[in-house]
């Protein structure tokens, strides 16, 4: 397992050494470049002494990737089912997937602006699917081969835009709703249907469920989508978002300016997103 | 009003001459980086005397433009309405829109492979505006500023998928889905408000429905997308499609592979689209 990020122009591994993370300078080329020779920046990473390294400086990570296209899955957790009822019976057959725009990809130190317009902004934590090479019409059992690795997603929504119409795309795809990162974990070690999502919002856990609870694993997405969209490496698939738990959705106020935002995923990271004011635009 | 069209590597103005269209170089760099000098190649087409510049071959012309982000109406041109019925009485308060990935983007000489999974492919033929500059919340009264140009797409989809989920993104977004051309008409001298919107399949018309029928004009729909997205040169909305003439609807059949589709729309061109089977994959 490496942990593959983004600094300035240069693709880098972050290297865990006992004095924190480092970074192991990669080149310039961008993450999907390296996709494929992962086994290679794996022997690199352990054949280096993370304390010859420079220490890595998290406000320095940009998003380690920047899709061609960004598919994400409206519902795929399936919420709170009680004792003795079949959890899987109101399952879809297949996911509703949506588009999120490129004017709305941002890096993990991105703030994310909320906008004058939208007044019922709303976050959703997602671990996103990073492909590794080009997907088309994969099999179900082949879909995991293309898959590099795994990072975090926040799905900013506005929930009022996204109320208005039958189609999600205005409400979903406000400039810089998409922050992504904080790096690629590798694929290798990681069972995607096996992770903790929880999202922390102003020191309080809204949302706190596995990944064992989707409706749709990684490799049937995977296998779905690329029926339709090839799929390059780089490109993003962001695999839905848990409901917040009862409390958290009893308490719920919309994202204002000044709120922070984290999505943590044991074995891949944190993403912690802070809202701002829109600048003084049209005064 | 000027055609600018790309060819191989070069933006061209396709200039008339009494021998037919002629091709003006205007150099290697998109189109949208030269949107902000319409002016100067106006100038340029009317002190150039067509016949001294050689011949345009029409199936060597590519997408005009490769957009950033590609956005699309759903229900825009009011349906037939009886008289004495109010027209407007059922139009929602704001459009519906969705987004065509780029695996979608084609180019007017590009064939449309009708997907092995998809049995109920469809055409839509759609005018679509090509922005010219920055759009971010633009006042309505100052959209029609922002936009360089129209062409035409067809926003091909898959009945079937789009019709399984809420969301109709996967019916949309197949692989060369939305084939784009033949080339961008400034927006001077055009009235998107009074054209003529006309879809050929194999030799019957199926769509004829003028642009004053629709709910929102090109100035409101900028307007209300710059407020989400922030528009930049070269990208495209479109703005949705009449429905088929009632014989058409009640012939309608699934396109397949063998068929043409034109969209046709005096005073800016025609796009005719054929669909072709998929090659041999996975046999």
């Amino acid at each position: 397992m490496v942990r593959l990020a983004r600094v300035g122009d240069r693709s880098v591994a972050v290297v865990a050494g006992p004095s924190g993370d480092h970074a192991l300078d990669l080149g310039p080329r961008p993450l999907p470049d390296l996709f494929a020779d992962l086994d290679g920046i794996r022997d690199l990473v352990q054949r280096t002494d993370a304390e010859t390294l420079p220490p890595l400086d998290p406000s320095t990570l940009q998003a380690p990737v920047v899709p061609r296209t960004m598919l994400c899955l409206g519902y795929n957790y399936r919420g709170h089912v009680p004792d003795g009822v079949d959890s899987t019976a109101d399952d879809p057959a297949t996911p509703d997937v949506f588009a999120k725009t490129p004017n709305t990809f941002a890096g993990p130190n991105d703030a994310v602006v909320v906008p004058a317009v939208a007044d019922d902004v709303d976050y959703e934590g997602e671990i996103a699917v990073v492909i590794g090479r080009r997907a088309h019409a994969v099999p179900i059992d082949e879909a995991m081969s293309y898959v590099a690795g795994y990072t975090l997603l926040n799905d900013v929504s506005d929930r009022s835009w996204q109320r208005t119409q039958s189609q999600w795309t205005l409400g979903k795809c406000f400039d810089g709703f998409a922050p992504l990162g904080p790096w690629v974990v590798t694929a290798d070690e990681v069972d995607p249907q096996d992770l903790l999502v929880e999202v922390v919002r102003d020191g309080e856990v809204t949302v706190s469920q596995s990944t064992a609870t989707t409706i749709f694993p990684v490799a049937v997405v995977i296998h779905h989508l690329s029926q339709v969209v090839t799929l390059e490496p780089g490109d993003v698939v962001s695999t839905g978002t848990p409901q917040k738990l009862a409390a958290a959705q009893a308490a719920h106020r919309p994202v204002r300016a000044g709120d922070a935002v984290t999505v943590r995923v044991g074995g891949i990271g944190e993403l912690t997103t802070t809202f701002i004011a829109p600048p003084g635009e049209h005064a």
